[in-house]
């Protein structure tokens, strides 16, 4: 009997490897440093072992395993199961992933895009279960985006799409790094939040995040502490920051109207000091404001194990 | 035999009803006014006359039709078949459209918004037939937006999704009709590149353009005219339109990367003038870049009967 699926969340940093039962729940997980600077076949060896011993620890043979599935971060073809393009690993440049796992075990292995994959984790066991069509925006060091409709990743032609974080905020504005102008990620990741904080202790010499820390040591919780502690210019950058979320939030409302709109990353950790004004923001502009039911939103649930469930239900 | 459906494009001028075979051609079609200040239960007399009395034109009976589709303006509750709201109909609010029909005609009927219902058509049977995920832009007086998903029309929560004209290109940017300040729509419609000429014209007095005619009876083809007769306030306009439009193009792509990039309204009779340099600009931002095939880009092929032919295909 096939009752367990491998999912395999292959991080910058981490391998984490997860046995995930057919109704979505982790039994048992493992991980091992990525060494993302190294030859794929170590890391696709280590990925194999990492899987392999914990079937072992947990006495669950390869017969009763049905497939493994993926999440890498980068530009994937899923079709071939090949990492075509992934930027933070030194040899990330078309790696047929799917082939070299299979020298190791003899099971059908899917790959996806990690963010589609964290989506579909979301939606099997998360903030979203139960639910078909959800999309979900995770800010971190940029902003990725998954798509998923009838209980299904969208990714598009050549599995390009869902690119959420690339869509226009500002024209001619910030350089984003995928080489457009004024790009939502550019605003509303840690990393613009970052940006933001640090120019506004320059511009405001008397702020109190000039005494909390120096802006080349700022980080994305920086202003909001100053703005809990009365401080002006930390509640402008948090003000402003929160809207520029809106604004991309609202614009994946009026696009795709989910049933679900699910946001992650570390800033969700403000809690309603981030989500109660983002909500009243979007209410205030979404298309069609109060004429509709309010949009659900909800904070991801699964943290790093929507990676590891959601490539286990790559299939 | 059930051999026909029939398509009804209802616009806030004309209702186009057609007869639409199975494989998506229209056999024969007619229209009459729409007398959109008129009560509805006139419009919907009217819609059932037209369908009657040209199926009689064409000797074919009411028991060779399978059912009637309608695309409609507005806000449609498509599961119940009602128009909750279409702001160019006097009585545009709540109108049970599929039970008024039925009082005429005891046929299935389905509704749909209609720029999601001519996605649909250039599906079925225009630029994107054959295929399976294509989004549709229409610049005309807004901007509007359907989206086809393996062959149906996505259109989210409520009916409420596809509001492609409405996500952000400049934050803080022109007011939209919609409530929110720089939404694409405010900046890509004939709308906006008529309010885009008047004021170039105001600001350079010496351009031809204010030979031409005045900024109070500017069309969305008079800069076009300009710029090809070499006059540069006229360029620039085009120039910075184009843009407009290529800046929303990439984020639809960036999305979606659907099979099929669909546009369609009067602008597109500019021809290469304005798709050359819009493509150009497109593969210069887009994500990934020349990493990936080139985003295929149509011209929409139906004009109008996409409208019928989509609705006849919402079922």
């Amino acid at each position: 009997m096939e009752d367990y699926k491998i999912g395999i969340d292959l991080g910058g940093t981490n391998i984490a490897v997860g046995i995930v039962t057919k109704d979505g729940s982790i039994l048992s997980k493992k991980s091992v440093k990525t060494g993302s600077q190294r030859p794929f076949e170590e890391i696709v060896k280590d990925m194999a072992d990492c899987t392999l011993s914990l079937l072992e620890e947990n006495s669950i043979s390869l017969e009763n395993v049905s497939h493994i599935g993926i999440g890498a971060p980068g530009s994937i073809d899923t079709a071939n199961g090949v990492i075509v393009y992934a930027n933070n690993f030194k040899y990330g440049e078309h790696v047929p992933m799917a082939n070299l796992l299979r020298k190791y075990i003899d099971k059908p292995v899917y790959i996806g895009n990690d963010a589609n994959v964290a989506a579909l984790g979301e939606v099997i066991s998360g903030a979203a279960k139960g639910l078909k069509n959800a999309i979900m925006i995770t800010l971190g060091t940029g902003v990725g985006g998954g798509i998923v409709i009838d209980g299904k990743i969208y990714e598009g032609q050549h599995s390009a799409g869902a690119e959420l974080g690339h869509i226009m905020l500002v024209k001619d504005g910030e350089q984003c790094t995928c080489g457009r102008k004024g790009c939502w990620e550019a605003y509303a990741s840690a990393t613009a939040l970052i940006r933001q904080t640090a120019k506004a202790m320059k511009d405001n010499p008397d702020s109190i995040m000039n005494q909390m820390t120096t802006p080349d040591n700022v980080s994305g919780r920086t202003a909001f502490e100053a703005a809990r502690k009365g401080d002006k210019a930390g509640q402008e950058v948090v003000d402003r920051y929160i809207e520029y979320i809106a604004e991309g939030l609202i614009d994946m409302i009026n696009i795709f109207r989910p049933e679900i709109l699910i946001i992650g990353g570390g800033i969700c950790n403000e809690g309603d000091y981030l989500l109660k004004p983002m909500r009243s923001y979007i209410n205030k502009y979404v298309y069609a404001g109060s004429r509709l039911p309010e949009q659900k939103i909800a904070v991801a649930k699964l943290g790093n194990d929507a990676g590891i469930i959601g490539a286990a239900f790559l299939a």
